[in-house]
C-alpha cells in the first residue's frame, strides 16, 4: 500500500496551516502498530492520548470511538500509524478559542520495522540533554525538538541508539525509545515524574515483567548506575524490545537467557490485551 | 482585507500533514508589524528567524530574498505578521532528510493592537513555569505550550499580561512578551542564556535604552526583586511597550516622565533602523 493519511476521518495530506498543533505545539501523538488488522497495545495507546490532551488543556469526547472508524477506513494490514490529535483551529492566539474542534491526524505507513537483532546493538550517550518539565513529564506532546537534535548527533549506520539525560544529568532514555536495564534479574527504568515520554511500550514491559514476578524499579539516577548492571534495553511500541550489546566502555549480556530476551519472547502475551 | 496565508509564496491555507514543523516542533515563528508597508524591526525579525533555524539544525538560503518577496504580494497596509520557518516535509523519522525543502508560512492579518493604554496595565505571576533548556535558549521554536498553559490561567478582562518564572524560580518574561524593570533610571531584564525568547523588540528596547545613555543589565532574578523597583513594562513587537501599573501586591509608576514613558515616546527612532 501507499502511505495514506486521514484528517478528522478523511484521507487527505493537507492541514489547516492556523492548526495550534502547528502553531504552538498544543497536540499529542503516539505511533500504534496494527499486525494483520490488529492494533497492538490498544488500551496503552489510548490513555496516552487522552492523558496527553487533558495535560494540554483540551479535551477529545469519545478519542476511542473516532480512532476506531478511522482505523476501520484502513486495509487490514501490517501497519505503523502515528495518531495525532491537536487542539484544532485557533485564533493566532496564546487563548484557546471558546468552541474549539480538534484534529486528529492518522499517518498510515506500511510497516517497515525489522525485528531487531538478536545479539542486540550498540548504542552512544548523547550529548543533546532534555529540559525538566515536571507539567509535562511523560507526555508525547508534538514538540520533539531535543530529539532530533540528539538523533543528529550520530550517523554511524551501526549506532541503534542513543541515550539521553536530563538537565540535571539524570538518565530518561533513548531518543525514539524508553530505557530499561536488568541488575541481579531486576528491573529498572527511569522515573519519568520530571521529564520523559512514558511510552505505551514501556508500559506493557512494565506489566509483563510485573506478571513474571519480575521487580520493577522506576529510578532517578546517573549514567554511571549502567557501568554496572547486566542488561540493558530500550523499547518502543513500533520496534519492541531492543537489547543493547555496548554503551560506552560497557558491555552488556544479550539472548535468549538473559532477562531481556525472555521479555522479548513473551511480549507477545501483553499486546493485545 | 481578509486575513491571508502565503505558503512558500502562494496563496493557500493548507500545509502537508507530513511538515516537520507540525510533527516534531521543528520549525521557528516571528511575529512582524507592518505599518502602511512598511515592516518594523526587519534587521532585528530576520537575524531571529536565522538564529533559530540554525539552532533548529537547518539551514535557509536566502530567506531575506524569499521574505521580502513574500511581502511585496502583500497589500501595503496595517498588517500583523506571522512568519514561520520549519524544516518542511520530512520522513516519520527524528533523522532529517538528506534534501529538504524548508517551508515558509506568512500569516497575515489587519493589525489590530491598540495602543498600550497610558495608564499602564495589570499584570499577575503565572503558576506554569519555563523548562530550563540552554541549548534552545533565546529562540522562538513553534512549541510555546508552557505559554499556552500559563495563559489560561486568568480569564478576567482587566489583566493585561503573565509574568512567568522558569522551573529554578528565576523571572523570565511574560506570556506573549518580553520584561523590563527600572530601578534609579537603570533597565534590567532577565537573562535568557537558560530559557526565554528574545524577541525582536527586546532587542530594540535595549539598544534604544544604550542610545539614550541608560545602562541596561542582563539578570537572573527571583521575582522578590520586583518589590523594589520603581517601574515595570513588556514589550513585544505587535504591542511595543505595554507599562504595568500594578502586580501582585506592588504597584508602579506610570506616566509620561516615567523612563517607561520616555521609551514608549521615543520608540519609533529604532523601529525602522
Amino acid at each position: 500500500m501507499q502511505p495514506l493519511t486521514l484528517i478528522n476521518g478523511s484521507a487527505t495530506r493537507t492541514l489547516a496551516s492556523s492548526d495550534r498543533g502547528l502553531n504552538f505545539g498544543q497536540g499529542v501523538s503516539t505511533r500504534i502498530k496494527v499486525v494483520g488488522g490488529r492494533a497492538q497495545l490498544w488500551r496503552e495507546h489510548l490513555a496516552l492520548l487522552q492523558q496527553g490532551c487533558s495535560a494540554l488543556g483540551f479535551h477529545i469526547n469519545a478519542v476511542e470511538k473516532l480512532v476506531k472508524r478511522d482505523l476501520g477506513l484502513i486495509p487490514r494490514a501490517d501497519l505503523s500509524i502515528r495518531v495525532t490529535l491537536t487542539a484544532g483551529l485557533g485564533s493566532n492566539s496564546l487563548v484557546m478559542p471558546a468552541e474549539f474542534q480538534p484534529t486528529r491526524i492518522l499517518q498510515i505507513e506500511p510497516c517497515h520495522f525489522a525485528e531487531p537483532p538478536i545479539g542486540g546493538v550498540e548504542a552512544v550517550f548523547c550529548e543533546t540533554r532534555l529540559a525538566i518539565q515536571p507539567r509535562l513529564a511523560g507526555i508525547k506532546y508534538l514538540n520533539r525538538l531535543e530529539q532530533v537534535l540528539a538523533r543528529s548527533e550520530w550517523r554511524q549506520s551501526g549506532i541503534g541508539e542513543g541515550v539521553m539525560l536530563d538537565t540535571a544529568g539524570v538518565l530518561v532514555g533513548g531518543t525514539r525509545s524508553n530505557l530499561f536495564w536488568v541488575k541481579q534479574r531486576e528491573l529498572f527504568t527511569p522515573d519519568l515524574s520530571q521529564v520523559g515520554i512514558r511510552g505505551a511500550m514501556r508500559s506493557a514491559v512494565i506489566r509483563l515483567a510485573q506478571q513474571q514476578g519480575v521487580a520493577v524499579h522506576e529510578v532517578r539516577e546517573p549514567p554511571a548506575v549502567l557501568d554496572s548492571v547486566d542488561e540493558l534495553f530500550f523499547c518502543n511500541s513500533a520496534e519492541g524490545i531492543l537489547p543493547v550489546n555496548a554503551l560506552a566502555q560497557n558491555q552488556y549480556a544479550v539472548g535468549s537467557k538473559t532477562l531481556t530476551g525472555q521479555l522479548q519472547a513473551d511480549l507477545a502475551r501483553v499486546l493485545y490485551d
